[in-house]
């Protein structure tokens, strides 16, 4: 939560960005709205998601064989509306489509967001046609999303792309090349309480791409963390170069699709997306900063980690787990996700054999004990540990939740509480982990437990890899901030 | 289930191994039986476990302070036993094991299974005792499991370490250096249906070790899935001449802990095992036909994919997703994974145009098209894919179920119920994912598809990239395989 307060005095010059008019449209036209639409589906999610996000401005459905959709007057074609909407969705063929954005420029519409597919990814003619368009738009002086994308969804301004997202703003922004992955992300994260200043699904991103976006969500004063899903680049040195002034003030996660040879080529078909050499890519993403993750989990792990956990100083992680091969398991994992589980020195070993006295204990780091079970023990234990200075971090491993006393949630709960008070009190940062096992009885008991996290503001994560993966990401994307801490 | 048919001509020469005796005995003694044993917890665990399990030979407590535990007669020390056991279980504290072991070794005890830790993990003095006790069990005839360890569940002779597992006998044998990873994968496996032949968990290895009991599962005809956990290798030369022979006929997979450098420490501290050579260590599991997994989520993969797919016969992958930036990630993860995912002959794709009509729609493979909401042209496409002999597999990636159609759990539970069928009738491998986020809502969702998953005898995973890991360590532990389909 630290990270918000940086948002206030970040790269912001304290003029708006140029793309800040796209998230206040004052009409919006949704041209090719279908007469009977289909909740959620297609082209009728985008006339279903402003009625219900309660969008304030004027909604004009446009298809040529009703009179009225839902309620609202339809009108015949883009040319009979009776005022000239400021942000217009497209949703005809795409044969079609030049000729509307022609009109769109020649009248003075300020963005058309191309829902419609068929252009770049699909053919040469395609290809052709996403030329025509782009420079039609440019000619006019209008901005274009898209094609092949979902457009714009911005709670604060009550615009969306599908109504089943959450209405609460909050100071995730994120550019998308997949309006799919954006749908999966943003209910993944809302599902988890964290919520978006701006999600734009930018598809082929034949005009409005990578670059203007990071730009103008590095500037938003209500974005304090920026997340990006790319398929390829439009402009490579110039979005590192953006990318390397941003990292400074906000933390920024790439997911990036089409990694692999064969996902290239899927990502060809999907927004014609060109991959970037992947060596280099990689190599440019450490140098400004910003860090990769792999796969939508990751991403959300970022998010948590963001907005939940207190920023570790450094990469020593102390382990604390109920048995010596989870234990063992825990160490492997958090090492190869770029953390160290340090020795303890012999003092702090000393201190801790003073409290843990079980046979088959292990006490030198990581940390094996039965005895963890005692939520006081437990308190002690991090309290010894984070007063030592010798780690930066601790990732406590429960175990599952399955059956009587010291395996029941009761004894987790309290195990858990006692891990967020003594964070709080001694400063030290926390990870803590209850594997879910994927199955109704096991997921049960995680999502109770995740329950209370929520509630203490603390993240829970399913596997130790993925708690080590989040740790370490979060420091390397904090990394350069200028007041990482806030302060 | 095609690969337990290969269990019965396994590499059995009609003989019982040496070990058989261990799984058994018809008389336990619980030495050091704690005289209010807490249920599921420390010593106590092993009187609930054979009660609850319904053991019928005869448990004799031993605790010198009390006269009955749980209505069993309880004796003052093991020299005043009515008969000789022929199983111990030891957990007295260390110092006084060396005597017992003793005094077991020569009235003729034939196994001992010692609980009670601080051996070799612990001190010097811990492996001088260690050694010790080795020698007093050797030279009495007597084996020794552990110290350190939980010791021995099979369900078929109601023998168990924990009353929290399953009382049904299954074709999943395992040997595993942690007791508290074999607890936490029994239950994880259980939870799905999946059940064990015999489990072992040998703690210390100071007597009996991985190369016996490779050999023993190898051997055993109620075992075709051999799993182990291994941190330390006694005798790391034999042991991968038996994996070279065992490979050939029942499919084994490896998770290694103290992997890395502080885990290896870990695992020093844990089992006082010394790690081996990283890098001998998997080229050795590579050319010995074995699969190495990662965690126990891995294992967990391995099991279900054994018992619950049908075996690909190569590594060439369909993938079908909803959404392009889906099917993207999905095939990224599936290269990851090291399988492949071939783009489609201009046959093939022309085929898969006239049913896939939709703008927007990719047909190369991956498949993204939203049309895969209709469970009948799933279907079509399966088979088309199927018939067409240019994949081996097919991965289908459903979206979230998070709200109305097509986005509802009615929709995934055609789709499932369509792959399903056109699976079997065509048989081609399926591997089924629906990601669930790990929250309560989505979650619900995932475990009710799990539930149709598990009545249909099919796996459901929660990532691509499992999915993908699973259908290549299947693929690779069964290569080798003499009789791979049972046939």
């Amino acid at each position: 939560l630290r990270l918000r307060a940086t948002a206030k005095n970040a790269i912001s010059d304290g003029q708006s960005h140029i793309l800040e008019f796209l998230f206040h449209p004052k009409s919006i036209a949704i041209v090719g709205s279908p007469s009977q639409p289909a909740a959620n589906q297609g082209a009728g999610v985008f006339l279903d998601a402003l009625t219900s996000f309660g969008y304030e401005g004027n909604i004009y459905p446009v298809n040529p064989k009703v009179s009225e959709i839902r309620g609202y007057k339809s009108y015949h074609d883009f040319m009979s509306l009776p005022q000239v909407p400021d942000l217009v969705i497209c949703c005809i063929p795409a044969p079609m489509v030049p000729g509307l954005v022609d009109d769109c420029a020649k009248r003075g519409v300020k963005a058309i967001c191309i829902y419609t597919a068929g252009f770049g990814e699909a053919s040469s003619e395609g290809r052709r046609m996403q030329q025509e368009i782009v420079e039609l738009a440019r000619h006019g002086g209008m901005r274009l999303i898209g094609p092949n994308c979902m457009g714009l969804y911005c709670p604060s301004t009550r615009l969306s792309y599908s109504p089943l997202l959450s209405r609460e703003s909050g100071s995730v922004g994120m550019f998308c090349q997949s309006g799919g992955n954006s749908l999966a992300l943003v209910i993944m994260a809302n599902y988890l309480g964290i919520h978006f200043s701006k999600v734009v699904s930018y598809g082929n991103a034949a005009d409005l791409a990578e670059v203007e976006l990071l730009e103008y969500l590095a500037k938003d004063p209500e974005t304090s963390i920026i997340c990006a899903y790319i398929e390829g680049m439009k402009d490579g040195r110039r979005f590192f170069d953006v990318l390397n002034e941003t990292t400074k003030w906000k933390p920024v996660a790439i997911l990036k699709g089409g990694r692999t040879g064969a996902g290239a080529e899927a990502a060809l078909s999907h927004t014609g997306s060109l991959a970037s050499d992947e060596r280099k890519w990689q190599g440019l993403c450490r140098q400004s900063g910003a860090v990769e993750v792999y796969g939508l989990e990751g991403m959300i792990d970022f998010m948590e980690a963001c907005l939940r956990m207190k920023r570790p100083t450094g990469r020593r992680v102390g382990i604390l787990a109920w048995g010596g091969g989870p234990s063992v398991l825990s160490t492997d994992d958090a090492v190869r996700a770029g953390v160290t589980v340090p020795r303890f020195s012999p003092e702090l070993r000393k201190r801790m054999n003073q409290v843990i006295s079980e046979a088959g204990s292990s006490t030198a780091n990581p940390i094996d004990s039965a005895m963890l079970a005692v939520p006081s023990l437990i308190s002690e234990v991090i309290r010894i540990v984070a007063d030592s200075g010798e780690v930066d971090a601790v990732l406590i491993r429960l175990p599952f939740a399955v059956g009587g006393p010291p395996f029941d949630l009761a004894t987790m709960k309290a195990a858990a509480e006692a891990s967020f008070q003594t964070s709080h009190s001694t400063g030290i940062p926390l990870a803590l982990v209850m594997p879910h096992g994927d199955t109704a009885e096991s997921a049960g008991q995680f999502m109770e437990l995740r329950r209370i996290c929520l509630e203490a503001g603390f993240p829970l994560f399913s596997t130790t890899s993925r708690a080590a993966q989040a740790l370490s990401i979060f420091i390397e994307a904090t990394s350069r901030l200028e007041h990482p801490s806030g302060d």
